[in-house]
């Protein structure tokens, strides 16, 4: 490859004083960030990052779901551009570094870039995507998704809150309806740093995940049925227990995961038991599935796995089930040059790295659709996320970011060659 | 025996009527009752039950826990009184049987006697116990309790409900602070008509349960602390998931009790499980164990057993335990010749019958401390209590009520007798 992508770096003590100064816009008295998507505080945000971007002799434009791009002129203006984007919205409880550092990442790359008079062949353009978190108007990653054809804006925009604020109209308020249509430019390639969200990397004393892709997941709500009855005054056998037969059932979910190791997992987070009186036996249960392997096929074995176990027990038990899948995400599988980009510039900088596969979802898995994409991850302090506590040392996030803007020269220098205009 | 209790019965239609007359005192629309201790309506059933006992002409008695004593005269004053005793007050969703046949089928044995002109040796006092429920005022069968020396009035009068009334200023305000020392006078016997609250005779098609005793019980409190993680990015081997290792102990909880069968019961009737959220893998779940069984002795072996199992499971999931026994309440043996009263007036009757010990716990189970005692269990539909939809069929209240009325004229003839003062 050509030699530039090798020596160039960014400036990490800058990108670390962004990301800590943005951090006040929202922050929590326990150290995290409030700033859910739409609001006041959101718009801030967007203020500061459009001025900033600004500042660095970016074009900053708005579509018309709020999404930010801010680009960095290439040589060649007929190349479509390059993208870094991520999310500046957080969860209610949210961290200082989830989606945040992509962004002030691509802002750094921009700033490293000017720094060094660097020239890439086609524009860098980094983007803030709308309501990537979904946590005051689901769906989320609504914005990506309707640039990439996923939803429409009529959807989109009728999107409520609890409180019955509609996605439009607070779009509309903060000034970040845009009069670009969202999904009417072409992306030469997408890449996103973002953290881990899971222990893996820290487990294994890695820098950099390259990813490969993101798990296929299907959520389903279980209701299980049985009868009330005095903890005391019914024998076991007269029982219909549904927080027994519900016990059961997460107990056989889990071995439905790891009949399919060493990358499937099943999760019962949320579960609810009726009357939920010490001294009554559970009429009964309420819980939620969240089944996930980065193959669809295996999502699928693993779905018939866990119906054919779960209506054993339930008739062993005489309880009723009722099984409804309630969302069904198909796997993502990224670019295979821009992960080798990303693996090469671990390898170049001399960071450990691994391949993952993202068990959460991002923005990059909808632009994946309509653009080469893939993403680059950095440890999380045992893993935490969607959490205040959540925390990533600042010598991973500077080689993340690192790895970002070397991934994305060669895949600039790629580009160009390929319709032979590089320089 | 001596042969009026043979031929002796009680007016069937007058006692449904009673019930269903004062099923109007706290009526909900469900058709239960809600009519909790020291509130205006159980004042308001209270004096209907005080002026109906005296138009029966018995003398009534108030102690100062509220209990009501109506007593009818024997022929030997000297003698202490058989006594029928249950309870007035509701669950807040309470159902019309619930304690209350066991008082009104009392005023019927009265009424009944009445109107035979039967003079019994001993006073028949029926009695009215202060808050058995505990729904307001923890904990259930208070009054009693003190009637039996387990709590003293300091005690009770302190207990506070969740708006912060105290039971002492409540008993006053409704008027029923008597002047009588509770626990002051003896009790020749003590007898108790009751739903079963369980599904045992219903399932065998028997009219009469003779009541032997009442289980030991003990109520733990569990804590489970594994910790929260990301469900699609943490792999199965790096979980330490709460809510799978408190599944397993629920499985596990109830083999304890299928490794003490028949007579053993074990219950989670509530767990909760923190944070509960879909797709986060549970970090901690609170969850609380009822175990009982007739012979203390077994109840210590099962609780041995599942401290055993739980610690094992936790282990091996790699979560932290704690378990505390919030609550310990020995078995109780009801007096062997009470019980065979019963079980002779129901086989003279013709009632099919078989012995039950107790699950629940009922004020008979402390006043057996300080008196001879036994209870008359009657079936309720599909083992239904503490449940507006609570039902018991008029036939089988009204055998109950006839079993209870010969079984206290036996032992009137059986005590006096023991005295040399029969009739």
């Amino acid at each position: 490859m050509s030699a530039p992508t090798g020596n160039i770096a960014i400036d990490g003590d800058r990108m670390w004083a962004t990301i800590m100064e943005t951090a006040h816009i929202g922050a929590t008295p326990k150290g995290g960030i409030c700033r859910l998507t739409l609001t006041d505080l959101d718009r801030q945000v967007r203020d500061w990052f459009r001025a900033s971007c600004e500042a660095a002799g970016c074009t900053v434009a708005v579509d018309d779901m709020g999404n930010i791009f801010a680009r960095r002129p290439g040589r060649d203006p007929s190349l479509p551009p390059i993208a870094i984007g991520s999310h500046l919205d957080t969860q209610p409880t949210g961290g200082k570094y989830d989606g945040i550092i992509g962004v002030l990442a691509g802002l750094e790359v921009l700033r490293s870039l000017n720094d060094q008079g660097y020239e890439t062949n086609a524009p860098i353009e980094v983007i803030d995507w709308t309501n990537e978190e979904g946590s005051r108007f689901a769906p989320a990653m609504l914005s990506s998704g309707v640039f990439a054809g996923v939803f429409d804006t009529t959807y989109a925009y009728a999107r409520e809150d609890r409180d019955g604020k509609r996605f439009g109209e607070e779009l509309t308020r903060i000034g970040y309806n845009g009069s670009i249509p969202c999904g009417s430019h072409t992306l030469g390639a997408h890449f996103e740093l973002h953290i881990e969200q899971g222990p893996i990397l820290e487990a294994e004393a890695k820098t950099i995940g390259v990813v490969t892709g993101v798990q296929g997941m299907r959520w389903y709500e279980v209701h299980v049925t049985g009868s009330e009855g005095h903890a005391g005054a019914t024998p076991m056998r007269l029982r219909r227990d549904a927080l027994l037969g519900a016990s059961r059932m997460v107990a056989a979910i889990s071995d439905v995961a790891r009949d399919n190791a060493p990358d499937a997992v099943a999760t019962v987070g949320l579960l609810e038991s009726r009357p939920n009186s010490r001294n009554v036996v559970p009429g009964s249960v309420f819980f939620c599935v969240d089944l996930r392997h980065p193959n669809d096929a295996v999502v699928a074995v693993m779905e018939a796995a866990m119906r054919q176990k779960l209506a054993s027990i339930a008739t062993d038990a005489g309880l009723d089930i009722a099984i409804d899948c309630v969302w069904d995400s198909p796997a993502v599988r990224f670019d295979p040059d821009c992960i080798e980009s990303v693996r090469r510039a671990a390898d170049l900088a001399g960071y450990g790295s691994r391949d993952l596969v993202s068990g959460a979802g991002h923005d990059s898995a909808y632009i994946a659709r309509v653009a080469p994409t893939t993403m680059v991850f950095v440890p999380c302090e045992k893993g935490l996320s969607h959490n205040e506590a959540e925390h990533t040392e600042k010598a991973d996030v500077i080689a993340g970011a690192n790895v970002l803007l070397r991934a994305v020269l060669e895949t600039d220098q790629r580009l160009a060659e390929r319709v032979g205009r590089a320089a």
